[in-house]
């Protein structure tokens, strides 16, 4: 008798474009998962898919993927205007859901999900890869760790010349992304949001947008987006009380520098001048792992179907999310005005 | 019989502090100009001037700068609370004026100067440093020779982790560099103004303010300072139709790169991927003037008073930036709501 370990997931693959052949990819390779099915809606993609893997069944229709008991979990990488829709009907299918981002368009859609998913008692989970970056989990653990002192703001730059979007504008496209990172490192839902953006190249479809946070306790999170700049820029600042942490994803190897820099608050001090001291310190490159984001991703993903565990980025992180970018809309359309969060 | 030139104008230093200590170097330099006067509180700070300078007058009493008659010209870079104040008496007196930026902490203020220096008839400049730093004056010329075609947005970075002040907020420290290129480069008035910021160090005093400015025709510039950052950064750039610039002060050399990039829109184009076509073209590092800007900011000071020319930093480009600034603090307190610019 040989030692075996549990039966491989059976994934199907819901989109197979830009990012979806990603999971395609990865679901193919990885051990806990086996992929049996691909869907996509055109034929070019799903004859590349074909000729990789021959045993994979492809189709262009989302009901067969819904209809086949084989499929155990579905990974949603189809545009955000149909997660909603093909997830749901995943989940009351009884399958396990991993959803890219945008979880949804709309926060009462992604209430439904999550509410369905407690429903048939199926995981649901969203793509929020940077949370499973290890960059960002050392970011986490610099804060819950008490490293970096009280975590006053961050900021972050996503900025391309690249692929310009004609069906979601550039809060939405990049937006989760940073929105995601924030809500996760300052384990907190803002309170406020504005958002404030313009249209230069498509009208009515926003391809610069700064966006802010207000978090309770003065946390703030400021993030700039946009698809129309000289620099392909991702990098993240997070302000501590005792440290200041930089993650710059474009950095080839030194993703992250540590700065033991900060001003002092000294209460008892009798002149200003000692009251506030600015103190400069050793800057530390950490080492960290530096498996592929998305393979981590997967894994959470297998292991918490696999263990009921709840996903780092279940529904209702992904509903934070959502949440908030409805508020940085309408913001938006408001022309910057403050928009409460609904929680 | 010789040659001769103007007679040298004769100047007074108000203020020989860490910024006001240039302009006594400098007017001591300046071929048309000759230092006759420096006013300072502190004590130690006038033995400085006195030891350096031997034949200039030193003085801790405003009054002997207005009632000197041999003095001109009066340079203001003391506390900006008095800026109003110390500018108006010397108009009155009939002096010429360069004072420190903010031209003053109210926009009725500062249209008071505007008004008094008509009466005068005497020149009121305005120390919008970088309004002469080659650097904008060479994106500038980028902006009107149409080189960077229609200018779409900027956005700017003024970080430090240096001198924290308890005398004034990070916006009306560092602010009045960035609102004044945006309103010089975009040759505008902004309409509405939106400003998030919070105090991390000292009750009251923000040290973190993101700023948007909308200008018409969708020109939006988005100004981020800061005094609680890792990185030291003084960076614009600006997106236009055409091209992109990047100034950066930090670079001791190539202080601007203009990116040959950017997305045409064909709209004759039959497909979506036609309609909007990436560009990906050289990067150009130009070559200009390397003098100090504060040389050439003294030096226009100069000329105006001699040819009667209006400096381009004037009492209306102050007012102009007072006016924004007010209205960017009173979005700071409205916790970041819209704020109409009163023009």
């Amino acid at each position: 008798m040989t030692m075996t370990g549990p039966e491989p997931l059976r994934v199907a693959v819901v989109g197979a474009g830009e990012w979806g052949k990603n999971h395609v990819r990865m679901f193919a390779q990885l051990k806990g998962a086996r992929l049996v099915m691909v869907c996509d809606l055109e034929e070019p993609r799903l004859a590349d898919v074909r000729a990789a893997h021959p045993d994979v069944r492809v189709t262009t229709r989302y009901e067969d993927v819904v209809r086949d008991p084989a499929v155990e979990g579905v990974v949603i990488a189809s545009f955000a205007a149909q997660h909603y829709d093909q997830a749901r009907r995943a989940l009351e299918a009884g399958k396990h859901v991993l959803v890219e981002k945008p979880m949804t368009l709309a926060p009462g859609e992604a209430e439904a999900l999550v509410r369905v998913a407690r429903q048939s008692g199926r995981c649901l989970m969203v793509g929020h890869l940077l949370l499973y970056h290890p960059a960002v989990v050392k970011m986490k653990h610099l804060v819950t760790s008490g490293d970096v002192g009280e975590p006053f703001y961050l900021y972050s730059q996503r900025l391309n010349l690249g692929r310009v979007r004609n069906d979601e504008n550039a809060l939405w496209s990049f937006g989760p992304h940073d929105v995601a990172v924030a809500v996760h490192l300052f384990d907190a839902e803002p309170e406020v949001v504005t958002a404030k953006g313009e249209a230069y190249l498509q009208p009515g479809i926003v391809d610069v947008v700064f966006v802010t946070l207000h978090f309770p306790q003065r946390k703030m999170a400021h993030i700039h987006l946009s698809w129309l700049d000289p620099h392909k820029t991702r990098r993240t600042t997070l302000v501590g009380s005792r440290k200041m942490v930089v993650f710059d994803d474009m950095e080839p190897n030194d993703k992250i520098r540590i700065y033991d820099k900060g001003v002092d608050v000294r209460p008892q001090a009798v002149s200003y001048e000692d009251y506030l001291h600015v103190r400069f310190g050793d800057i530390l490159i950490p080492h960290f792992g530096t498996t592929e984001p998305l393979r981590l991703e997967c894994q959470h993903f297998l292991d918490c179907v696999r263990t009921g565990a709840t996903p780092l980025s279940d529904g209702a992180h992904g509903l934070r999310v959502v949440r908030i970018l409805a508020a940085a809309q309408k913001s938006l359309e408001l022309d910057g005005a403050p928009v409460t969060v609904k929680g």
